[in-house]
């Protein structure tokens, strides 16, 4: 059997978890000091449940060389909450159950309302565009 | 509150869980591919449970560089096994059960055994000698 191969991965998604005031509080800390720190995509803040997921919380997309700095980062200044990395490759499914990392406790995901296979790589109809300016050093 | 900064962490390791015979297997195809493409320390094969760990396992030592291709790479090859990743910072307890990712289930740690802080980083003592020769692409 081949592994699969680095170049699969087209970007990756960070998403946000909270779950009541306090850590609502932190995700927006997070949220921040992130657009201080990073050239990312910043997704809207979703209080309400959307998509597969089953808490509020918000995306962050960046590209591939924005990972080693943004995942260890999160790794050290989560403060408790959950946060789910996943790279973006053909299989959306995939990528949010079987491809996926987490910091901090696991969270349900429902696979039923994502693709088992794209055509392509979300990012060329909806690419990603950083929308930070960041100016000091992680 | 000041975030944690990047520079805390000095180097990463990997760890590789597997439970029963084809999770082994699983184990020893994942270490075999690593050794052909990344430049680590391999550490050594465990059957038998050791420190903090709660399934048998191997560990994999890795410069702060290393971590946009391995992890990335265990992301998507890690076949349903468990494998803990975190940062080596001057607190092993936190590193295990705090500032941790994992890839698939999270497993117990044993955080008694960890000291909540050392003086110094671990890689002045024993530092990470690459011990593999890496000829693939990841």
């Amino acid at each position: 059997m081949q592994p699969h191969l680095l170049a699969e991965i087209d970007s990756y998604h960070a998403h946000v978890y909270f779950d009541g005031a306090a850590e609502r509080e932190t995700a927006a800390w997070i949220r921040e000091r992130v657009a201080e720190r990073f050239s990312v995509q910043l997704g809207r803040w979703h209080d309400a449940l959307v998509g597969p997921h089953s808490r509020p919380m918000y995306q962050i997309a960046f590209a591939v060389d924005v990972f080693p700095q943004i995942v260890p980062w999160l790794m050290i200044n989560r403060q408790g909450l959950s946060v789910l990395v996943h790279p973006n490759t053909l299989s959306p499914h995939d990528d949010h159950l079987v491809h996926a990392l987490w910091l901090g406790a696991a969270l349900a995901i429902n696979g039923a309302m994502l693709p088992r296979r794209i055509e392509t790589h979300d990012s060329l109809i909806d690419p990603i565009r950083p929308n930070t300016e960041p100016t000091l050093k992680a």
